[in-house]
């Protein structure tokens, strides 16, 4: 079987020589010095997946929200806040990156209008926030000419096989990864499952440590990346 | 000089006997299963005064926001999540308080309806969101008939003098900490200076790590508890 045969190889450096560029963990939308608006996302799942590809012989760059997890060994992070920092980071490092995983739990919105001192309260008032559109970082790699192979993730609490699935044709990914994060799963725990699709399959990755889940996800990335070149 | 003269007689356990319920950290009010408005607080300096008032020999109950700090050896813990988590868990324990310092930067306020499943993005729309205030906790406690001596925080990026003496006299408090937190100060660092003001007096606690800080502050609140009951 293709997992078991690829994690068996693993020491093979599936990777070697690939430049792999991950993002990981949330990003933060400042409301005002204070406040913000941020998810979840430990940033564990990428930071795994960042540890993996540096074990598969890649040369591996991790862009990283704000969480409190140490740098994997070998690894180059590059540390942000906003998802506007974060778009910044990844699309400087584009033209050197020959595969991009996207496990970023990217804040889709910010604040239109950040205060720069903290917002008074108002005593009874509802507090109106206007949030815009934050960029849309791998469907700005997607419309590069010469891009990564793309590996994004859809994080969803509901429909997301069909999601997952609409995200990979719409944003023309290579691969996408899809992860329940219902009922407490997904976020902010050590262990998930993967459901990963691409053109023309996809694969299961039962519920087992982020740690072990990544080592199978850079598996089936390398595979995936392989067949699109040869 | 006072601060001296308590520094050196910390041992002589100012706060024995005491019931000292202590609230630290941020709050986390969620938008949806994946996001939320958070503050900056880290609770390193609630979690302070806590270890600093177990020190004084008093019997510490701690009510944490989501962070990411070890327990205070001695001190009973009680974790919560939201301002309404922490309003409820703060008011079950106000009748068995003697000393109640409110060092949570708590959410002044939440979504009025956090959506149950993930919002999607409406590509090119703003999102607006509907905020409604959470409960004010220490002015919960101030109208009990009977309420503990109340040390509340200010933590402000302007006017924070004004602020605060406004804030000792509308609410009724005991004594208050002004926390400047303009330019990086105050949150999210090890090190910290206070204002610190009563109805007749105040007192400078200049720049120095939390700790330190969290023992002078107690040795403060421990010297004006004593005067208000003689």
């Amino acid at each position: 079987e293709l997992r078991d045969a690829l994690v068996a190889s693993f020491g093979d450096r599936l990777l070697a020589g690939r430049r792999v560029l991950v993002s990981a963990g949330p990003t933060y939308e400042d409301i005002d010095p204070v406040r913000f608006i941020g998810n979840r996302s430990s940033g564990r799942m990428g930071f795994a997946v960042a540890a993996a590809a540096h074990e598969a012989g890649a040369d591996v760059t991790l862009v990283a929200g704000p969480v409190s997890l140490p740098t994997p060994v070998g690894v180059r992070r590059i540390d942000v806040r906003s998802a506007r920092e974060m778009h910044e980071a990844v699309l400087a490092n584009a033209a050197t990156t020959d595969i991009y995983v996207g496990a970023a739990a990217v804040g889709d919105y910010r604040p239109e209008a950040p205060a720069s001192d903290k917002l008074k309260k108002h005593d009874g008032q509802p507090l109106h926030l206007e949030l815009t559109e934050n960029p849309d970082i791998i469907g700005a790699l997607a419309v590069l000419p010469s891009h990564p192979f793309l590996v994004g993730f859809a994080a969803e609490t509901q429909s997301i096989a069909d999601y997952a699935k609409d995200k990979l044709r719409r944003k023309g990914l290579d691969m996408i990864a899809a992860n329940d994060v219902s009922a407490g799963r997904g976020f902010e725990v050590a262990e998930n499952a993967l459901h990963i699709y691409w053109a023309d399959g996809d694969a299961v990755l039962p519920n087992m440590p982020k740690t072990e889940l990544a080592r199978q996800l850079v598996a089936h990335i390398a595979d995936r990346y392989r067949t699109k070149r040869t």
